[in-house]
């Protein structure tokens, strides 16, 4: 299992990588936009596990996209875990898709699960 | 005003440094709490107006904290602005005294907002 | 006004909980003032991957400790993710025992190690 | 289904703002790898400050673009800070313009200064 590329150097990230990125920052910004649009709607207990989903997805969107910015070891780990973040907010989300962008936030989740997990598949 | 500690080389936390890491990091724990609480409150303006309180605050004190651990050279201006998120906070959360860790929560804000203000005076 | 626990509301930590929070904290601030002893002995590959390590570290211990504080449904998946963070940190400091504050570091990457363990097993 | 907007509702992003924030990202992105670069240079008084200014200016930029997506009140004082940690780390950057990537982080904090120092002013 030799290693050409020398450890610790940046590798160019390949064209997947970059996408993967993209989504997951995508999705992150999504997710901060649709904290907003849940707390309006706000207050019983539907909207607080929304809420709480949102929020999960927008840390690990946003930590994942650092790890791949750093090319760190856990990326594929990360890129897993993240994935499933996104599965459960999108989820959440079409449980209250009238409010204003829970729809476009549940969205851009799919795609971003479906990146990371084709990236934590390439990169293991 | 004579630099002796070696540039770049860790420097042993003062006693103030160290109460007010502790101090952020109180007072970001309790901010991931009031937001629940908040949240429970939440759907109309107020509640809008003290989530966003408690999230920057919530932010602040955590990025402020960081950069103590690392011993930032933004670190005075970053204890300077963290000050102003408390101050925020606190006001927000006494807005609605009522929501269980509101109050606490302001409390926590208070004694950071004053240490972070030692701090960065201090620093400067 | 007797409050039965409802879903979404801000559970009590246990004390085990509150252990494993403030161990990633410690172990937090441990990999934060690691990073700047590695940066002086820096430069070869060596050090780069013990900087690796500790970055990733200091990523996980710190969002672990933020999914704690607001009781994230994905809290048990990332303490056992922080968990193996904090292996092969602990592991990575100790091959430069040397420098200042690694084997420290190492020291409070085991013992958090050890917390979220314990945690990601009665969480699941 | 007509909308005025309605305080605390997610206003629309200015176009200038769309801009502040996709330099604050990438910023972010070219600190991250920089840092790696940096390491591998790594080792003497000079690289552990180019290494500081790095990790602040990744922090700020990543904070600031988070507080632009949630339409933060602080957005404009902390456009300013960021501003200052670009300053910095662009000019940090410039001491070893030799290392593979940091003259083209120096390029993006520039470029991130000019549009943070905008936003700051415009929501002043």
């Amino acid at each position: 299992m030799q290693k050409t590329q020398k450890a610790g150097q940046a590798t160019k990230m390949t064209k997947e990588m970059q996408q993967c990125l993209e989504a997951c920052l995508t999705c992150h910004n999504m997710c901060e936009q649709a904290m907003t649009d849940c707390l309006q709607k706000g207050g019983g207990q539907a909207e607080m596990q929304v809420m709480r989903a949102i929020m999960d997805c927008s840390e690990m969107t946003r930590t994942c996209a650092d790890m791949m910015m750093r090319r760190s070891p856990m990326m594929a780990e990360m890129c897993a875990m993240c994935a499933r973040a996104c599965d459960m907010c999108a989820e959440a989300c079409m449980r209250m898709p009238e409010a204003p962008h829970l729809a476009e936030c549940a969205d851009s989740c799919r795609r971003c699960a479906e990146m990371c997990r084709a990236m934590a598949g390439a990169a293991a």
